[in-house]
């Protein structure tokens, strides 16, 4: 296993990219295990059976795994929430769905794997690039659900666009930034909908 | 400086009460000076010049001292508050005064001496009593800004008040919980602004 299976194809493309994710799924398991920061890139190599040089033909360092890691995380919770916020609802609704949904998948892809959470409480802090796109994913969420509402006559139209946007992300970023999660975590699930309530009421016309 | 001062007067409360305070005062320059976490009572006692037995006659612990510390900046956080939200000002600019101060006040004491955030971090992680009696101070000033707001006709009647309340709290936590604000600080001047706003919004009648 130290050698990357030879590709059939001039392009070794493809193969490249099934080790890489033979990679990622190998450290998400281990790094659930044992925790990212305490982890290694020689205990990973190790426990792949993989040597640590091979490892670095793939990836620059852990940090560039965990990152991987994360970015398919923070996918999962946006797929999630853009399920659960397809049509037919009506802007109110979305919204209440968008919110709780980015808690209860955020939660569960961090949260029920304890240690997993390692990794986004050093992707949060730094903050990793994938972090910035996944806030920036949920702005664009927010502002077509704000938009709708506004055509529809469910949200007020005085405010500016961008000011009620980036006011109600503040108020559910306590909530979806895993950083500050892990201290609101017993009391989230009340908490955003009292907050989704607020919110609401900001928004009427 | 190993016994405490004889007291004229029967009663030894003043005194006790004076190599507290004395205590207190040290154990504030100290922890500024050298973090919270990492000095012992027999750190504390070489510095102040009192045996580490006479400390504990007057505190059971290192957290004790804390405790008096974390309190007093607490009270000097809500006394701001307080003197901000003073008549004759209406309910809405009290509310936004008082998010502000307590943003304000908030970094300063705990903030402004880096080291002395150690404690306000324990404090808030525990939490100690005096972080439970410190919230319910702010609910309380809120309540009162909300039911002044409700009878002026600035804000709205129809949601339960203490729903309202608990909601609106929600939204101002992370920005006077320090172990939030530490996440939150660069931006928070910002954000309390638009938090303020929306929280206003939310109130419209």
């Amino acid at each position: 296993m130290n050698k990357p299976i030879p590709s059939p194809q001039p392009s070794r493309g493809p193969t490249e990219h099934e080790v890489r994710a033979q990679i990622v799924d190998a450290a998400t398991d281990y790094f659930s295990r044992y925790g990212y920061e305490k982890t290694t890139v020689s205990d990973l190599a190790k426990a792949i059976g993989f040597s640590k040089a091979y490892i670095y033909k793939f990836f620059d360092s852990k940090q560039a795994i965990g990152e991987v890691i994360c970015a398919n995380r923070l996918a999962a919770i946006i797929a999630a929430v853009n399920e659960a916020v397809a049509e037919p609802y009506g802007a109110t609704e979305k919204f209440r769905r968008m919110f709780k949904t980015l808690l209860t998948a955020g939660s569960e892809l961090f949260f029920a794997d304890r240690k997993l959470y390692d990794i986004a409480a050093v992707a949060a802090a730094e903050p990793w690039p994938s972090v910035g796109g996944y806030e920036a994913r949920i702005q664009d969420l927010l502002t077509q659900i704000v938009l709708q509402g506004r055509e529809s006559g469910e949200f007020e139209r005085k405010t500016p666009l961008d000011e009620t946007v980036n006011a109600i992300f503040l108020v559910m970023r306590p909530y979806i930034n895993p950083l500050l999660l892990q201290y609101n975590l017993d009391s989230a699930e009340d908490a955003t909908v009292q907050l989704s309530n607020l919110v609401l009421r900001s928004l009427a016309p």
